[in-house]
């Protein structure tokens, strides 16, 4: 049977061997939601950058430039990591080069696995299929708060094992304490994630609205992977 | 209002300032449980120690050796990591060297803290009592198993956090997933713990009677602290 690991914080890749894994990386709020909009809008490809200024050089080789730290957008990028910023035709056939302070961070440091997807709620049936169908061992990567384990990402990890639990083995124990985080949490994953940190800094960035939106099931059917350091679907 | 913050690894102990904290190291399978059964039965002192071969050489001092890697008992060693070793007359007025995988370790990377103590479920009321009275914030630091985050470990931490939450504010996320473990599991403790990667490895080593001691809560009323490198009671 397949394995299924969960690596709760960047920090501790290195304790997990990548090379024979397919790797999700999360950061729900709000880099990964915004990369699986971009592409149910049509975006053509994603290149994730965890520096700021190799992304701000993006820009004159045609590229959307997005940027976010610290949950703000970044003066004189095209767009943040609002997800309402990735809808309607604003991204269509468009190349995007994107650098948050977690997100992005987390791919650059999973690079040596097998391969790379990208997780969100708003994906989550699909990445599901997709790892079912899969013959690798399953690692998710939470992007975490600059290193530290979070609510949201933990809770997305609970939801892929609670999904895929009679077809995965656990092979650590962080699976089951997302999971069990999941469970007891599914029915009210917005009143939850109230009490985390991160949601508390975001609200003060008053962007209640994103954070409902990220938290919303299913609502797209794309699962962005990682080809030659971009994102592509 | 003090704070406290749950470091769920080890390794993730470089994001977390100490210089103002009272630190709880938890190895609940089964160091700290030892070392406070040890000291509510007399035991004079217990110094960790990180390496194996220093260890050895405290034997010459006058100490009782103590010393586990893998879950078992270090060949030549008087004790392993029972705490069925440490009860009775074996331990009184004893200075006793322990090396532990895990526990040992996370007292050693935590030594930059205001002070440390050692909780375990055996001493899970006057581990909350201390921390009360304390003017310290306070930082939960889990052993887990060789850096990764563990089942049981995790639930102590919160089991801490739980007691503790009228007096004191979460400073991140991971106290209110431990917390949240703790709250859904707490009626069966052992049979979370059936579930768990690390007790799975412990069967093997067939102390399913440890298991069970070490989450009996409020058995003994010590509450071991590091001075001058070594726990004193």
């Amino acid at each position: 049977m397949k394995t299924i690991d969960v690596c709760l914080s960047p920090e501790l890749l290195p304790l997990y061997s990548l090379e024979d894994k397919t790797v999700v990386v999360v950061d729900i709020l709000r880099a990964t939601s915004c990369m699986v909009t971009a592409f149910a809008f049509g975006a053509e490809s994603i290149q994730p950058i965890a520096n700021l200024d190799e992304c701000r050089k993006m820009k004159d080789r045609g590229y959307i430039i997005s940027g976010e730290r610290d949950g703000k957008k970044v003066d004189g990028f095209d767009k943040g990591n609002s997800p309402f910023e990735y809808m309607g035709d604003q991204v269509r056939g468009q190349k995007i080069a994107f650098t948050t302070t977690n997100g992005t961070q987390a791919i650059e440091k999973s690079k040596q696995a097998r391969e790379i997807i990208v997780g969100s709620f708003l994906n989550l049936s699909s990445v599901v299929r997709y790892l079912l169908f899969s013959r690798n061992n399953i690692l998710i990567v939470c992007a975490g708060w600059k290193g530290k384990v979070n609510l949201e990402d933990s809770l997305f990890a609970g939801a892929l094992v609670e999904k895929l639990k009679n077809h995965i083995e656990p092979d650590c124990d962080a699976p089951l304490i997302a999971q069990n985080l999941y469970n007891q949490s599914k029915s009210n994953l917005l009143g939850i994630l109230e009490t985390s940190s991160h949601v508390k800094r975001l609200n003060r960035l008053n962007i209640h609205k994103d954070i409902a939106f990220c938290l919303t099931e299913d609502k797209y059917h794309v699962v962005p992977k990682l080809v030659n350091n971009s994102l592509v679907c």
